[in-house]
């Protein structure tokens, strides 16, 4: 009874789709509604989302860009890609830098004649120690400014230890994220800066635990480069409440080392557009992954999420009349070959993208988009899609201007819509950049709506354009 | 600095509070801004509601009502809100039946020569198999319905499987579990109204796992009385695939049986209010939960999320002018004897209650808050507090008509507003009734903003009244 229903309200939504006129937006909300929830209906009982990312996170995990497990992570989304019914789908090649962690890092703290051992990665891109290690003392600063302040006298020789925490009051992780990370990413050149010999950070996270978050950090170019690594915040407090009281030595041993240079790829599929082929809608995530975890929820999520769009709109028998593209990007993690590549691809064939779809803030449970244009443009264009709001919000969607996704942001320059799926965040930084991103982590349902709301943004944006 | 910068926060409301004019609602829009931000602040940074859940979920699991572990519940948390400020303190005892799930089940299936065990639960309520257990052959069905169709011929002397999934494509798994749940309900009594000897149900679940979901069944008066189990989502695909081929048998036995009554108790604390002492606002949830799990999401994040209100306004240094109860209601999963006991004696002291607000969907993000009352006197409310959405939806936060929580629903007589706590429900049935709805499946940031939003709302009412 379920089976022939589904298929009886997919037929309906079939000729709905055929006999709809293209001319209003009002006129058709119905129908829009009636589409939106069957893309919603074939997606929470049709999606193979969570079946690809599971198999993304366990045969192809920690994919860093230049891996064998990013090749195989290529292979794999070219692969289903090909089964899935695009006018055409391909490998587009990008010269990425392999970074290599080697073997685990040690890293202890010495106080009172003990020895602790903490829980510590090398932070990517980041130099190893000598093969002797470093022992040093530890001073505990909260920002980079404070590093300047203590000035050579208090920082030559040392271990400056970045500890200043994520903000629990922000409502959106990733503002809290956003204003604690340029520790992680500057923090071993400012240390450098004025003599010190590594950079340890706190993680970047909002929990206390004993899992420590990697991530890139940046060298600034005439400075010396020393090692930097992120250890657990548990053990940042533990090492923070010790400094009060007494001086600590910390020993660090790393064996990372930056690699050479290596081509990899985008995974592109395309279903070329019956009405307007040279206007593109890009939909996509970033293929490549820390190397520690799944990369389950960054960005496994976001791959499959763009993967399901294609298989959602499929599945409902949706034709689009605009050029969609799939791209799974590579190395947004530690260089942002892919997106830097497809962009520059893109404007060197004289491409137009209309809007781009980036999702890579996890598979939660999704709250709304933000969107992003050049300042001319972003106005009309969000003036549009405000339109379609009241068709999104019964799914607990909504609008903000702001942000969209890393690799995407190249194409602003097309002046076309950049949009960022906004899943719930409270969660994200739980996981991000950790061994614990893993498929466990990731709830099938909430992954899928997320696909779904994807798609039906998608499907607005297709069937009535942007002017 | 952080320390600084917040107290200096704190300070300031207090001067707000002090000297905001209870005239009017616009005119304070700004205030009200700030202090709903203090709440939110204080509670991310200072909350001990994930503390407390930890000790009751482990130190506590298991709390049926008249178990040894309600006991100690009831005694936790009365010792909590005696260190809480209240203007006073009460157990409200309420007289509950008690239900003994007694030794393991053993539910196992036979064909082909095979024996497979299944991963069952007895359903709350239910009797026990007689001490040889039921060995019969399993009917297939998929609704009560189903089983009146069937009639005595094809029920008769056969075990009653219920497989009847939740469905999908039910945004709000509420709505899923409602239109599926009264399988678990009654399926047991309608199979022995055609001569079923047991019934089999699919667990409630919007997963496919192994993991069987518990909760209560109901006995029709004058029907014979015959054991109800659930099992899992994967056994019941199991089975139901074995059933499309062949006959299968099944034996059944289990040790359940409903014990004697009880004296168990509500647990309740009062802050009198400081200008309408006799208006009570209540906020709560029940300290129950089913005797397999640590009762986390059901109900353990309520009754704490109701005790983070209170130290929440309290850390800000509010005091309510309306009388503000937080009540741990006991025995709401077999038998609701704790919200009726309260409701009883509240009418029989004269006591008005202008507002009820449940917390009782889990310890996920919260969305937002559903709000009922009798038909006449709904309509103003809801356009009262839809006034208050502005403040509100920054936070994620939205507002809809409907139920409430089971255990306020007997104060609705006395014509005040009931409110659910409306939390992101995607997760909710993967625990629900479960061995694994424990601590680990409770995230810190997501219980402490359902605290904080639930905090705001009983603020807005307590300043603004309901009229």
């Amino acid at each position: 009874m379920y089976i022939f229903s589904m298929t009886k309200q997919y037929f309906l939504s079939l000729i709905l789709i055929m006999s709809i006129s293209t001319t209003g937006f009002c006129q058709n909300q119905d129908e829009d509604a009636l589409i939106i929830k069957d893309i919603h209906n074939y997606t929470l009982t049709e999606a193979q989302c969570y079946d690809w990312l599971t198999h993304l996170t366990t045969e192809c995990k920690g994919r860093l860009a230049g891996s064998a497990n990013a090749e195989k992570a290529v292979q794999y989304t070219k692969q289903m890609m090909d089964t899935m019914g695009f006018t055409k789908t391909w490998l587009q090649p990008c010269s990425v830098k392999k970074w290599n962690r080697g073997k685990p890092e040690q890293v202890h703290i010495k106080y009172d004649g003990k020895k602790v051992q903490l829980n510590a990665l090398a932070l990517g891109n980041s130099i190893g120690t000598p093969e002797e290690g470093i022992l040093a003392e530890v001073v505990e600063v909260k920002s980079l400014d404070e590093v300047e302040k203590l000035g050579r006298e208090g920082i030559e020789g040392k271990i400056v230890f970045y500890n200043r925490q994520m903000d629990p009051t922000q409502l959106r992780t990733f503002n809290a994220y956003g204003g604690a990370v340029d520790q992680r990413v500057w923090g071993a050149s400012k240390a450098a800066e004025y003599g010190g010999l590594a950079s340890i950070v706190r993680s970047m996270t909002l929990r206390q635990d004993d899992y420590p978050h990697t991530g890139t950090l940046v060298y600034k170019e005439d400075i010396p480069q020393v090692p930097g690594l992120a250890i657990s915040t548990n053990d940042a407090n533990m090492l923070s409440a010790l400094l009060q009281k007494q001086k600590v030595m910390m020993s660090v041993w790393t064996n990372c080392a930056p690699g050479e240079e290596a081509i990899s790829y985008n995974v592109i599929g395309e279903i070329t557009g019956s009405e307007y082929p040279d206007e593109i809608i890009v939909v996509g995530g970033h293929l490549d992954a820390w190397d520690v975890g799944g990369g389950a929820h960054d960005d496994g999520a976001g791959c499959v999420h763009s993967l399901q769009v294609i298989h959602s709109l499929k599945g409902i028998g949706y034709t689009p009349k605009h050029t969609i593209r799939c791209v799974m990007f590579m190395n947004e993690e530690n260089g942002l070959a892919g997106g830097r590549e497809y962009a520059r691809v893109s404007n060197e064939n004289g491409e137009f993208h209309l809007a781009a779809l980036e999702s890579d803030a996890g598979g939660f449970v999704p709250r709304g988009f933000s969107f992003d244009a050049d300042a001319e443009v972003l106005k009309p264009f969000y003036a549009k899609v405000s339109k379609w709001l009241p068709l999104l919000e019964s799914y607990g969607l909504y609008f903000t201007t702001g942000g969209s996704g890393a690799d995407i942001s190249p194409l602003k320059s097309q002046k076309g819509l950049l949009i960022g799926l906004r899943p719930d965040s409270q969660r994200y930084f739980d996981y991000h950049h950790t061994t614990i991103d893993q498929i466990d982590v990731v709830n099938k349902r909430e992954l899928e709506l997320g696909a779904a709301a994807m798609a039906s943004l998608i499907y607005l944006i297709d069937k009535y354009g942007l002017k």
